[in-house]
Order: structure tokens, then C-alpha cells, then sequence
């Protein structure tokens, strides 16, 4: 398998035991330093990461969908990342699809996720402040 | 200069091209093919990403900062990423904090952004829904 096939595998075997509510299966190649960029924070270390796995555990509300769209890999002798929308439901969220980059380093020769980033779309209105479009504020 | 070295010094020079609104230092090591998680939107192509910096533009108040944090850099022979929070002052949004992943892969002898996403943290609320602690909802 190319290391390239390595990494999406492993985005996909985490998203698996997303699914299925198997924590081993969601740790099993994250670093223990870990640091991901989460939806609404910074967390850093596996511990830490593991407790996000809880919140997520406690909106369960019966069988989840946790699919990765198509994933995008590059791949290098020891770095590489992987980048997809991920499909989510089952939560009190309701539906809704993430952006997810996953970055890797082989460490004593295994793949290894050591940084996340989860985010939602935001809208232009949050971005640009409320002002942006107000008419009676000439700029 | 180590890769590592490279890839930090490429994401400090896009930012001063940010601050300085050279459109020519924020494109000057993006793939054709890159593909941008925005905080609004996914954006394909350099084309559609010159554009999101358009967008940007209109937003300048005046004298803009745009600081990477400190930045951690995997790398690899020919692929790594470098993660941070930058810091955003002088637009229409007012200051704010956003994270930062670059993807990179070595095309050609040159490190080259494949990837960038931007996200801005969102409330616990947005992600599990309106009804996820409402009392009147037993579980």
C-alpha cells in the first residue's frame, strides 16, 4: 500500500470508530501531542482530544454517520496530510458537514496524526463585522 | 535552511504580502491546483483564491496586522504543513483570531501550498444544537 493509501485508510478507519462509538479505534494512531484545532477550541494532547470524544459521545442520539467525502493525500517520505468534507449525523447537531485536514508524521516508522483541524462554515457576516454592508456608514 | 525552516519562512512571507496587499507575495508559492477550506467557503483554483483576497481587500481600514503565531512545521521530502493561529487587525471585522493549517508539497524542487484552511472557532451551540441543553427536553 502507498503511504498515501496509508493515510486515507487511517482518516478512514478513524471515522469508523467514530461510528461506532470505538474510542480505541479513534486514538489508535493520534500522537500524544497532539493538537487539533477544533470546531469550537485549541485542544492539545491525546487526553484532552479523548475528552472532545465524550461531548461528542453525550449528543449522540441513536445510529451516526461520520463519512469522509473524497480525500485528498500528499504524502512524503515522513510528512503528509489528508484533507475531505466529512458528513456527520445522529447528533443533536442534525446534519452537517465539516471540513477536516488531518496532518501525519511517521514516527518510529508508523503514520502518526499529530495536528486536526475541524471547522464549519462561517458566515461572511461574522467574518467582515456587521458594519461591512451598513448603508449608513460611508466608508 | 532546513525544510522545516523553509515552510515557516513561506507562511511568515505570504502574511507580510497580506499586510502589505502584494497580491503578487501572497501568490507567490500557491499551486494552480491549491484548495482553500475558507471560513465561508471551499475555494478551488488559484484563480478563485486570488479573488477571496479581492474580498479581503474591500474589508482594509487602513493599516492591517496579520501575525502568525508561533507556527509548527512537519516536514517531510516532499510534503509537510505548518499550523498557527494568525492574527487579524485592520478590517471591517475588527481584530480577530483565526487557525491556520498550510499543506505544502515540493513540486518541481519548490515548496508549493496545495492546501490552506482558515477557521474561526464556533460556538458549542452552532455544533450541537439549540435543543442540546434544553431542560424541558429529557433525554
Amino acid at each position: 500500500m502507498s503511504d498515501a493509501d496509508t493515510l486515507r485508510a487511517l482518516v478512514t478507519a478513524w471515522a469508523g470508530g467514530v461510528e461506532t462509538a470505538d474510542r480505541g479505534a479513534i486514538l489508535a494512531h493520534h500522537a500524544d501531542d497532539l493538537v487539533m484545532f477544533d470546531c469550537p477550541d485549541i485542544v492539545r494532547g491525546i487526553d484532552a482530544y479523548s475528552r472532545t470524544w465524550d461531548f461528542f459521545d453525550d449528543s449522540r442520539r441513536g445510529a451516526i454517520t461520520f463519512a469522509p467525502g473524497a480525500i485528498t493525500v500528499t504524502a512524503g517520505d515522513t510528512a503528509g496530510f489528508a484533507s475531505c468534507e466529512v458528513h456527520c449525523d445522529g447528533t443533536t447537531a442534525g446534519p452537517i458537514d465539516f471540513r477536516l485536514t488531518v496532518g501525519f508524521e511517521k514516527r518510529a516508522g508508523a503514520w502518526t496524526i499529530v495536528h486536526e483541524h475541524h471547522s464549519m462554515p462561517v458566515t461572511d457576516t461574522v467574518l467582515i463585522g456587521p458594519d461591512a454592508n451598513r448603508e449608513e456608514t460611508p466608508q
